[in-house]
């Protein structure tokens, strides 16, 4: 929308736009490192941008991946989308947001939370996600209306993005870095 | 095909026939280390089971995913399954293979080099993959017919294993690890 965003956001925005018909396509891969240093790698479901190369997902606060990223907060989220045949990388740094007085947050959470299905509401008062499984009983929780404290943001701050164009022969590959605040880009080998 | 593969891996196979006829199913994002410590991901495409719980893939060697696990072998890969909802995350080592004497890998590396297209071949003579993007005449090289010193086999390991079933309320999870040779399952909590 705002002509002053990056282009890497603007073809991430073109790719997603060109996928609408297909849910999954929100669907992204995070990788993050373990408490032990190995790699962590999960799906996460992307909800919107945020202002300032910033992505927004959200997590259930109980989950071992808000250990990993309080730990070590950089990650990097893979996306390959099947209808353009290009990839995007991008490397960042994830942080949970609680409390805050950041107006754009606030409206998000609420807004968030409000596009959730109830069986997505539900989840939020399962026991313990990952550990030993509890009896029946114990997802049978009343739904909660307002977002409960164990929902939160997960803001992903962009640092380094990587698209290949696997569309075209040769393939291309392009890559863009932060640098003082201003974004460069380079053509690289596929 | 085997009845001693572990559970797990029948859960992938049966996974994998029901998406036989969406091929971008056998692409599957997965993490490593770069060299600075922070964490990679990207697409690869997954060739097919190995004997003993190994998973093949191939790469150009001259990539930074090389680098990345000659330095720190531990990789996670993370699959979800569009249409039986459902995400498999497997840890393990990856390890590129040579000039080797096991037969059933100097096998799978003629068969994968048969089995990818013209287009696919080609690449392997293109310039090194993530350098400064080179001049058109330097992706003009002859296509190689025999698999090229470049072109190596990329074994994954897998010693635990976390399958996510988002298709029932509430959704499943399941883990399976290895324990002195031996795998055990564990129901988790979702």
């Amino acid at each position: 929308m705002n002509s002053t965003n990056p282009a890497w956001r603007r073809a991430l925005e073109g790719a997603l736009a060109q996928h609408a018909q297909i849910p999954f396509c929100r669907f992204v891969q995070v990788a993050t490192i373990r408490l032990d240093g190995r790699p962590a790698n999960r799906t996460l479901t992307f909800r919107f941008f945020l202002s300032g190369d910033r992505l927004l997902f959200t997590a259930d606060t109980r989950t071992e991946k808000l250990k990993q990223i309080a730990n070590n907060p950089w990650a990097e989220a893979c996306w390959y989308f099947t209808e353009t045949r290009s990839q995007f990388r991008l490397l960042g740094q994830l942080h949970v947001i609680g409390e805050t007085d950041e107006q754009e947050l606030v409206q998000a959470r609420l807004r968030t939370w409000q596009e959730r299905s109830d069986q997505a509401r539900q989840s939020f008062t399962w026991p313990t996600p990952g550990k030993p499984l509890e009896q029946p009983e114990a997802f049978n929780k009343p739904m909660p209306q307002q977002p409960p404290e164990n929902f939160a943001l997960l803001v992903f701050t962009v640092e380094q993005v990587e698209i290949l164009d696997l569309s075209c022969q040769p393939h291309r590959r392009t890559a863009y870095g932060l640098e003082d605040g201003v974004w460069d880009k380079e053509n690289l080998n596929p």
